[in-house]
């Protein structure tokens, strides 16, 4: 299999995502990596390490998308980014997926644009993956869909089910609509409309609340692309902040450094469902290909999860799961 | 200064509605409360207690509004409910505000129905005070209104920075308008508009994102009913998940008795800005009197701080400020 590896996605690139692309390859014999990005770059990072060429493409890409760079606009000026380059190789079916850590609306519309939709697919969405504390579960769509219409929230459900099923190991995934409260007449027309359409979906858990989410009272988190945004960054800040507010509290309270530590090390413990390095990655779900986004800070362990999940992807066929299920 | 007191709201009624009232009584003696509910019930938990009978008073209201009832039903239906009698009270001016732990929605439907709209307001809201690390701030609207248009955005963030500097004792209360992202060309329509109108406020912070609560980026966010819902509802599940997850990890740390008492004495410190009690309930801001309502599981500590906070918004007349500032 071969996945496109966007070297120069990201916060720190190009070691990162060359490192993890390179321990990727080194896991598993049955992949190849095309590295994409500007060659006095990428060459000199990748001339660092041993690897075996024969599985470790380069591909040259002159132009940089970068964190500030307006979406739509990079996209049709940079045409010979990693992003569009890579895209385009997945398009003409030179590699099976494509990932990066890059600009997360530029990803979005270059994906849109090159690989198109799936059939039966209004509106291709960013599926978020979500900690909890019974593991990682999906919020869709976290910020692809501003507004939506109800079957945009009913594709959401339907998609990110089959992801969470096959991506994520969460058998028979409940989807729930978030909404502000359980009962079924609750919230806006769009919400009511589509938990009609919900209905149909096995497993569909009824409408859940805020307070539903971190105890996994689903497994699928539905609702447009505003919601989902402010409670994915929302939810991103809980371990900072919490390291912040125990902090605070192991200085009141005069504990010695022994103490202190051990104090730390099961607060870590505690948060580490709640690292992203583990699923490296997002799916951009419904579009004609395999493609997923990676946070800004990905390690190379991120990247090379990134690199796995979308291996998973091409195995599982998440497209063609789609495609029946929507028809 | 008169306080209505519902002594039927809650789960814990009537017990913690009378323990509070009366322990707010014993702290403030320009307090008065006058406590409403059914004979039957309020009388006997009164008689359990001492107290000053010229500053306890009761009135007798038969019906009961519980947390399953419709809330527009409930208000027509049920007039002889603790909550209409107690806001009748309060229009005609026999008492200068009125605090329950009951239903939500009746409470919200009542106070507009009953106490009417301040000028200038198009929309009351459910202002609610949200935990952050550096203590409570606002969060507004949460649930009122699940729809917006660009001027009640507005509206909120006017109200909201009155209360949070008023009641709160924030000096300059920064408004941050709840987007996607920071640049003001972002998210929807009604959020660029409502942007555009925020900037007249002093301290306007621009637009604000899920990440930016928390660490207290600013001190009232300002959104729709349905994203705030979401958001507190999503906040105040953070401590018990939390301590969910720390409690595995010590078990799987296998710490002692003595070592676990330490961490879950720091944890308890730590978590401690989200204590609601502190706050005890939350404003319905934009009706033409004193609204509040506080948690179903308010505490005799809380029904007290609320009390408080509504004696804090007679004596600074949040409404006629709220008036000038919308004129």
């Amino acid at each position: 299999m071969r996945i496109a590896v966007d070297a120069v996605g990201g916060d720190f690139y190009p070691q990162n995502p060359v490192e993890g692309a390179l321990a990727a390859v080194k896991e598993r014999e049955d992949l190849t990596v095309v590295l994409l990005g500007p060659e006095e770059l990428v060459k000199p990072e990748l001339e660092k390490h041993d690897y075996d060429t024969s599985r470790v493409l380069f591909q040259h890409a002159p132009d940089i998308i970068d964190m500030h760079d307006s979406p739509s606009k990079a996209v049709k000026t940079k045409q010979n980014s990693s992003i569009v380059v890579g895209l385009g190789m997945h398009k003409k079916g030179f590699v099976d997926g494509f990932i990066s850590a890059g600009n997360t609306g530029a990803l979005l519309a270059a994906s849109t644009f090159v690989l198109g939709k799936l059939e039966g697919v209004s509106r291709p969405t960013i599926a978020s993956v979500f900690p909890t504390a019974k593991g990682f579960r999906m919020l869709v769509d976290a910020g692809a869909n501003l507004e939506v219409r109800p079957e945009f929230l009913y594709q959401f459900g339907v998609m990110g089910k089959i992801y969470a099923e096959n991506i994520l190991n969460v058998p028979n995934a409940r989807v729930g609509l978030l909404n502000v409260g359980e009962e079924e007449e609750k919230g806006t027309d769009i919400l009511k409309e589509a938990h009609q359409l919900l209905k149909s979906i096995p497993d569909f858990a009824g409408n859940v609340e805020g307070r539903d989410i971190l105890p996994c009272n689903a497994d699928v988190f539905v609702c447009d692309g505003l919601i989902g945004n402010i409670t994915l960054k929302f939810g991103e800040s809980i371990a900072t902040s919490l390291q912040y507010m125990i902090g605070a509290a192991i200085k009141k309270n005069q504990l010695n450094d022994e103490q202190a530590k051990m104090v730390a090390g099961v607060i870590k413990q505690a948060l580490s469902p709640f690292d992203y390095q583990l699923v490296g990655g997002v799916p951009f779900l419904g579009v004609n290909g395999v493609s997923l986004v990676g946070h800004g800070s990905s390690s190379a362990l991120a990247i090379k999860n990134m690199i796995f999940a979308a291996m998973k992807c091409v195995e599982k066929d998440v497209n063609a799961q789609i495609v029946t299920a929507l028809q």
